[in-house]
């Protein structure tokens, strides 16, 4: 029964040993090279095969993969234009020492490159343009059939999220179907009952056509423009699957497979796990070779990430791109989202920080209201918030699994955040220290003042002295209310002056607030 | 000029080369030899002097050093009864391969050993006596005559404080005085006015009289039962005395020189600087540096921290054993103080939370009851708070540099606490993810609970379902007044019962409050 893909794979392989390959590519799009070669035992296992790309000083190693019925891939993501040269290598003469070249120009207008972190705690893309995360989470986003991911798809489109967090690996748990369509690894029995029996696989062989849907829904997701976050390990699997508890061996081989297929999508991130302190499986060792082994594999830095459940990972790991967190309390009040990127010097993503929704888990219940006021704790502390949804409707498919309809209302005040970052840049918390711990900095040179939950009806203005404004500065204030998603300005212009240790208007003025909750500031400097 | 020190202090050498030693000490103890050499160069730089002590298969290589007039000493701490025999190390041959032993037998009932990290994130003695820090900072307690120390050791008897931070370089700024009687180095001039010249020394020998001086400080907190949490850089110096910019090599000899002399002290702790990072002359691999040669020299691995200013060090070095943190912020309100802990997954001390005192700098003037209400912070929180005392006084005379006279209310608070904490073992704040964030359990089974500035008329019985109780656990509770200081317990018993994921009592009981800030709640589990 072992090794039946390949071997099935093996009936159209042309005689032919040929190399296909484009001539010229736009800069961060996907060159391919194809091979034929006849596996005469397993591919996936005894074949290697890679090759070296160079633009002048640039030198890039690729490593390729096989992808079924003979035919073995080599893609690669020029990140330079001009003209790349290059060879490839293989344990297989026929595969071995092929040249090439092609031209890589300039990028199409909508590819601005995998996105990097830019000034230590925030994102952008290549090219240069902002890059701000506000992502949602799609667990099960490439274990439905087309149909289905058409409409999460759609969903997407009509929201503000521009990174999705979704899982390889099948769930088996609440609210997750068990009728997949495809499996990672070749399937080497066909159980009755796949919720009693145990389905058997041969994990030295994998699945093209799992990984070939995943580039897919990847694709669909580079269309968007949004950024896909990819879990490559999730404990949501109750040892069914067994894909939380396979050898050492065969996640590394995974791990160097996936990353294969990958890497060359600018739009790709890695998550080398969501909740990995419950995949009771795997030790401390075996995440940090894991995490090693991404980092090696792939040539261009995607950003790089392990989200925990109760035990935060070790996030100073210098392969670790930023620290993707878990953990709501941080962002339920002043002062705590700061914290862990004080700790970290890096970038925080609260990727998980509970669900709008209405499901019985306390995890699932959050109000429109509260995880909006959690997107904004996250921003005015220089960090930023993930979405999920879980109302349980009709149909009981919770957008947290598939996607599909967004019934929340939270999504269009993100946006509405989103909208406002935007136009100012990055935010930065001025005080980490004295206890002000509501005021941001904003890239522009404005400043966000946030009231959370309070109810004031009037704001004495003042800025902490941290901000080092100095004397003289001038500023219009708009009123935000960030639940009804208004912007009011506020008359007249207020100046500043160091006073006692505080910066306030010379003229003492004040803002009168209309006592609600959710309300913020923005003091735009006037230049 | 050069070299006067060690010329000076060859007058007095003995034509003999002796050794002298203990025939038997107590465990913790200090056991010393005593070397004779008549040094023919610097012997700071150009004499190595080591011994290797055997118990069995305990084996420890110690490090000697020069004490001036042509002796050297090697000093040891055995962590373990029975006989140990020791061989000297030498690069000169009259001190070369010394051999000797000695007994060690139990120590005596004042001597627990050196404090260490017990259960990932608290403290006790090497005998397994608990430890629970309540620190205070004295950082000129070195650089001040024997009858003023006898005043700062005095007022520190009366106080509930066990841990002391102290500097070694000596203070050049506000509230420090210049009138020094040692220093760490042989002194090249000395000039018309200390505050306006320049002082030159000799970096390379050191003045064993500054550091004879040094130990009797720690000998007497030692009598105290009080740990040293010795400050080995500090940049209160103003380049003034050159010692925050000595050269690496300097830095290095100083450290292993330091560690040589004192590694034996059982009360000794390693803190490489006060705000390492303003330190200005000091880079990132230079502090990597000093941690790995502390480690390396110190055989019996002491505490080790680093404490910061703005930017937190890597506390995750695993050569630190715990975390020093200056941050008030994060004891100022509830659910801050543990994400640290959660991130460095070690203890963390809050060695620095500004201090109570009235002078004018936003660190020096918090009130009794704002530093009670921090150090109660800290401690639900699983951390440890750190004391200090800035009332200027008539005589400008801080406590926090100089250590004499306590003016303040909240020592006597904090002695209070301590003793609760001492009758109910460590305490470990129960949710770390739901908002409960003012709920810590005891472990000897009962739970506190804080309510800082609130002040609450009644108290509604819930705990956490994080706590995991069983259903039918009995407490008695008892309000804290943790100002007043005063314990009354509520009539009554209350037995608990999961009721919608919160445990309650199962009669829906209460407990009435007066309505004033700073109260808390013991509940003592009735067994």
């Amino acid at each position: 029964v072992k090794n039946t893909i390949f071997l099935l794979s093996c009936c159209f392989i042309l005689n032919i040993h040929c190399i296909n390959a484009q001539n010229s590519i736009k800069q961060w799009d996907r060159f391919e090279i194809v091979l034929k070669h006849n596996p005469t035992s397993n591919p996936f296992t005894n074949d290697s095969i890679s090759a070296v790309f160079k633009n002048g000083d640039n030198c890039k190693k690729v490593r390729g993969f096989y992808d079924g019925y003979g035919t073995y891939k080599i893609r690669f993501m020029p990140d330079e234009t001009g003209t790349w040269t290059y060879v490839t290598g293989s344990n297989r003469p026929d595969m071995d020492k092929k040249e090439g070249s092609f031209t890589c120009v300039s990028p199409s207008s909508e590819n601005h490159g995998p996105v990097k972190v830019i000034n230590q705690y925030h994102f952008g893309y290549s090219d240069g343009k902002p890059y701000y995360p506000f992502g949602t989470t799609v667990y099960s986003f490439i274990h439905q059939n087309d149909d289905q991911a058409a409409v999460a798809i759609a969903q997407l489109q009509k929201s503000p999220f521009n990174k999705l967090r979704f899982c390889v690996m099948p769930q088996f748990q609440d609210f997750a179907r068990l009728d997949i369509e495809h499996f990672p690894f070749e399937q080497l029995n066909k159980p009755a009952s796949i919720r009693k029996d145990t389905i058997l696989w041969n994990f030295d062989c994998f699945n093209p056509g799992f990984f070939s849907n995943l580039e897919r829904r990847i694709e669909s997701l580079e269309k968007l423009g949004v950024e896909a976050d990819i879990i490559l390990f999730h404990p949501y699997d109750e040892h069914k699957w067994g894909f939380d508890n396979m050898s050492h061996e065969t996640d590394i081989l995974y791990l160097k497979y996936i990353v294969a297929r990958l890497a060359s999508y600018h739009n790709v991130w890695w998550s080398l796990a969501n909740e990995y302190d419950f995949l009771k499986y795997k030790k401390a060792a075996d995440w940090a070779s894991y995490i090693k082994v991404v980092a090696q594999e792939d040539p261009y830095g995607h950003l790089c990430s392990i989200h925990n459940a109760k035990v935060y990972y070790e996030n100073t790991n210098s392969a670790l791109t930023h620290a993707s967190i878990q953990n709501g309390d941080l962002v339920d009040g002043f002062g705590k989202a700061v914290i862990l990127r004080d700790a970290y010097k890096k970038p925080v993503i609260y990727d998980e920080v509970c669900y709008e929704g209405d499901i019985k888990y306390r995890w699932g219940n959050l109000t429109a209201q509260e995880m909006t006021y959690r997107f904004w704790q996250g921003m005015i502390a220089g960090t930023y918030v993930g979405h999920g949804e879980t109302y349980i409707g009709k149909d009981s498919v919770l957008h947290l699994i598939y996607g599909r309809q967004l019934r929340g209302q939270s999504p269009q005040r993100i946006k509405f955040l989103r909208t406002i970052v935007e136009s100012t840049g990055p935010w930065e918390q001025v005080d980490h220290f004295w206890g002000v711990d509501n005021l941001a900095a904003a890239a522009n040179g404005d400043y966000i003042i946030y009231f959370g939950k309070e109810k004031i009806k009037k704001w004495q203005f003042f800025i902490s002295r941290d901000s080092k404004i100095p004397d003289g500065t001038k500023f219009e204030v708009e009123i935000i209310d960030t639940w009804n998603m208004t912007v009011t300005p506020v008359k007249g212009v207020f100046v500043t002056k160091l006073k006692d240790g505080r910066i306030v208007d010379v003229d003492n003025k004040s803002v009168k607030l209309p006592k609600k909750p959710y309300l913020a500031l923005r003091l735009k400097k006037i230049k």
